[in-house]
């Protein structure tokens, strides 16, 4: 019989789960009026639809383990050997809302989760939420969440009403986070309205694929939007194995360059670096949903293997074989405790 | 000095290269009147604006050696050590224009290229046009050019006009297909409207990354939509290393098993296996513009040895130094000849 994992690192690594989620109640209920209200965003109908509608035992547990900060989750981690989780909260967090509301649930939740951290300092780290939709006092929140409540990191859930960090407006929230050395996690959420038409129709617009494609397409934005060669010491996380971009870098960085030598898009700059060069330089990615070696093990070695963190995704996926398989991954002792341990202690200076 | 690929076998393998384009003159005269005629494209006039309207020698050269089928082509695949090149119409093909001109067109494509391949039968295999607007015509032409041509494939330049192939009404195209043992080829095109604005917004619309995004959902909806379990001997060829589909596997199958035993989307049927399944027994994955062994080899232990297939992308990528890094790739002889020789014979028929 397979031992269950535990904490406390006598495997030799302690494990840090670094893309897990909380909903403040408040916040679902927000959700559930926008639901009720008819808000127009396919995206998110279709992802707080299923969670907060739908009587199976998957939305269920999720929406009961999401609101839950104390010993359920503490509990959840001892079963499954999680030492600390790096939280944030779920998407789309407050970017649905309009500006007013925004800012202040975004401080509520920060609020909420700062509490929990302080309460359990050896096993929550935290997470800033912030407003995009208020860029200046994003980055008034941010620092405040850094600065006074010890957060580690920025979570961005996505696009913000169809927008992407790589828009100018957005320009305060890269800086604070660079700034105060914090890097931005940057979460799918649902598709956007111009973009989840052909998904929908075919089921395919969530964590399934949709997710992946559109945060691919968030990271990408950053990358040819030249912003890493204004702010190199700015630091992306994303998960899902880097939503499958250290497969595409071969041709992300023939495409890019072919694009940029025929002039095609006038409005890119020339990058100093190819793609790949700014996913080793800029960016940390994650194994959230993916626990599977051959696709760790790959972007270890086509991305880096400082670059390459451990994640569960608690409480979308957390299925003790994910971290019995992990845990048995056929790789040296030392790569592996960078990947558990402390290539997530060096992103969030932990 | 590294001495140029030369076709003929000496290597210990023939080349065979399986995503190479065409264009007869009067299809590219049919675009330019579509983008004078200002047609309600964005991906379409993206693509076709820049490859007919670039001065660049990126879109002047391809363009020339799009519409040549004869001694020029012969002459670069000579140069590159390509023994054999199967040829499909450029994307998107016949599938921007009206019913009866798509019609007319594919017949004219098939036409043109059939005659090139009973020139040069040693070089050239064909894939056959149709046009999807028209799905009874299109299931006759695809047979005509398969019986009376010897063209071996049908080539699907992605969606027609948003509408993807799991779409009921181009049943009869799969069945033609399959009833005559034609893989079907969908190659991407550029994004339709209802998708493509924020990839177009920054220049990620094209092959660098929308391409992939576009053709890796119409390989999916075919899987979810069933129709491999109604259909168990219908094959798709995808190029650019499985638009990342072998990448994304882990996940696919966890999400698309948890949504079905939740009953996420009540319109998708329960589907006899994973989503990898379908894709091991049902897919040939081509890497095309992709010469990155990591990415090829990834391929051939998570998909298949017998799965993965040669391309060059002709004229669109054609270094010669892709075909040399490609021949140095650290594989043993047998797999190295089923890549680059004997899986295409198999897929093809050749």
């Amino acid at each position: 019989m397979i031992e269950q994992p535990k904490t406390g690192g006598a495997q030799g690594y302690l494990r840090i789960a670094t893309e897990e989620a909380f909903a403040p109640p408040k916040m679902l209920d927000l959700y559930r009026k926008l639901l009720a209200d008819g808000y127009d965003d396919p995206g998110f109908a279709s992802l707080w639809g299923f969670y907060l509608g739908s009587p199976s035992p998957r939305a269920t547990k999720i929406i009961e383990r999401l609101q839950d900060l104390g010993p359920q989750r503490i509990q959840y981690m001892d079963d499954r050997g999680i030492d600390r989780q790096v939280i944030a909260v779920t998407a789309p967090g407050v970017q649905v809302f309009d500006r007013d509301t925004a800012v202040a649930m975004a401080r509520e939740a920060n609020d909420m989760l700062g509490e929990a951290c302080a309460q359990h300092p050896d096993r929550y780290t935290g997470m800033a939420a912030c407003a995009p939709q208020a860029p200046a006092e994003a980055a008034k929140e941010i620092e405040r969440a850094i600065t006074k409540l010890g957060f580690k990191a920025v979570i961005i859930n996505g696009h913000t009403k169809g927008e992407y960090l790589d828009n100018p407006k957005f320009l305060p929230i890269l800086e604070a986070a660079a700034a105060l050395n914090a890097p931005i996690y940057i979460h799918p959420t649902g598709m956007p309205k111009a973009m989840v038409q052909h998904f929908l129709e075919s089921g395919l617009d969530g964590a399934v694929y949709g997710f992946g494609v559109d945060t691919g397409l968030h990271a990408l934005r950053l990358i040819v939007s030249g912003v890493f060669d204004r702010l190199p010491n700015l630091k992306i996380i994303i998960g899902h194995m880097g939503e499958a971009l250290p497969f595409w870098q071969y041709r992300l960085d023939y495409m890019q360059a072919a694009g940029q030598r025929a002039k095609r898009y006038d409005f890119l700059p020339a990058l100093k670096q190819p793609v790949s060069g700014y996913l080793r330089d800029n960016f940390y990615i994650t194994n959230s949903g993916v626990a599977w070696p051959p696709a760790i093990k790959f972007t270890q070695e086509q991305v880096g293997v400082e670059n390459t963190l451990y994640a569960m995704d608690y409480p979308y996926q957390c299925d003790v074989e994910e971290v019995i398989t992990l845990d048995a991954m056929d790789m040296d002792a030392a790569t592996k405790k960078k990947f558990f341990q402390t290539n997530a202690e060096k992103a969030f200076g932990l």
